[in-house]
């Protein structure tokens, strides 16, 4: 398929190269900004790199639009497309209907349930992409699509694939961060942080096995007061953490009293 | 080497089983409760299971204590061992100090740095272990012992051991919180959950890779305040998810304008 693409962050960087890499063809980059539209588009031998949002003299039966959720509606406002064509967004938290201005278009959600960064190459197959559309028929060409470049390619609507973001929220956006003090706190004490690559490892694994309610370990869970204490002494020079330790202390209490 | 066990929770259960495989003889387990002694000790065939804290009868060169932190002390001060018999905690966050009232041991520590359930098995030789003694023979003798049963045994003196567990809190306990409001999220929704594991596994494969803080996506890092203000509304029902939500979103954005 032609593929016109809109936003050359993140998503658009990863997604662009997964669609080349499955034969189809990028005509065309459009980013707000001249720098990552060029850079992108150096990967993609046929994509032109384009700074205008109307797209009627290019050749696409699709167009994904890979923008921040913040600047989708004015995004999808001042779209112009030939009759016909497919406009999907890649939001987990936007609807559909964020779309309904886009005049002529046929319209669907293209969501990539990943995190992605540009550092980082990404085994597109394994992603599930979520989708939507108007029209069965829209659906059942963006199935085809996602299906070329991903094994997981699932109808959700709206409502629920909203919900689906939050908890990714919770178990991507939040986890990372969690991961990220904890790398703090091992460089504070100078050890080094792969010493706890195996705990981290074992936590996913065993996560996926059981829910994680009813596996929870330490000192939370165990009522474990003096070591609760201690650590809450020992963050005293970091109170943000201090009152994130004692609320997910709280809600650790809180989930298991309800098992 | 002879090895007497006190406690046959999570940790004994997997030490346990490690020592015997790498053909070490478990020869006795103390436990408060007559089951899990016996279950444990079913599974170890030279294992008595004991129900006294005076060890001077039992065949064991090194005695290893796993029992929960808040019981140490009183542990410790009723044990009783053959003179010279290495006596060793495994606990994080405990100093070794605590161990100064076993009469006649030689004192240590051997804390293997890993989430422990009954309900799954483990890779041992991946647990780092974490060692620290009162002399210098205590420490080869337990570095050997741990070298049987893992790849990593490391000294660490009681500060950064301590250190170290308040990171392993982060990253596993409250970690596994985490992924378990995230699965709760998903089946209020009536999601299935596999659809978050290429996620999760992404999220920690990055973390191994980069320092976290430098690879945070979502909408908190990028102050998307329309999603954050969604998401504050759709947990509506869950004030203390709410209140998480919040506090996590202030923790990114802190850490965010500090790189």
């Amino acid at each position: 398929m032609n593929i016109a693409l809109i936003g050359a962050g993140n998503v658009g960087w990863h997604l662009a190269q997964a669609l080349q890499s499955a034969g189809h063809t990028v005509t065309a980059v459009y980013s707000r900004t001249a720098t990552p539209r060029e850079e992108l588009s150096r990967l993609l031998p046929q994509a032109q790199p384009i700074s205008s949002l109307n797209l009627q003299s290019i050749n696409a039966e699709v167009v994904l639009l890979a923008v921040p959720d913040a600047a989708l509606a004015t995004v999808a406002a001042a779209l112009q497309v030939k009759p016909g064509t497919i406009v999907a967004h890649t939001s987990g938290s936007q609807p559909l209907s964020i779309l309904a201005a886009v005049a002529c278009a046929r319209t669907g959600v293209f969501y990539p349930l990943q995190t992605f960064s540009k550092s980082k190459a990404v085994t597109f197959k394994k992603v599930p992409i979520l989708l939507e559309a108007t029209d069965n028929e829209t659906l059942q060409e963006l199935q085809a699509l996602a299906q070329s470049i991903s094994e997981t390619a699932e109808p959700v609507a709206s409502g629920a694939r909203r919900q689906l973001h939050l908890a990714a929220v919770f178990a991507c956006n939040f986890t990372n961060h969690l991961l990220g003090i904890s790398r703090q706190l091992l460089l504070e004490a100078g050890l080094p942080h792969h010493l706890l690559q195996p705990l981290i490892q074992e936590t996913v694994a065993k996560a996926m096995l059981h829910h994680p309610y009813l596996v929870q370990t330490g000192p939370a869970v165990r009522h474990d007061q003096n070591v609760l204490d201690e650590h809450l002494h020992m963050l005293q020079q970091h109170p943000q953490l201090q009152e994130l330790y004692r609320l997910l202390t709280q809600s650790i209490q809180a989930a298991a009293e309800k098992q």
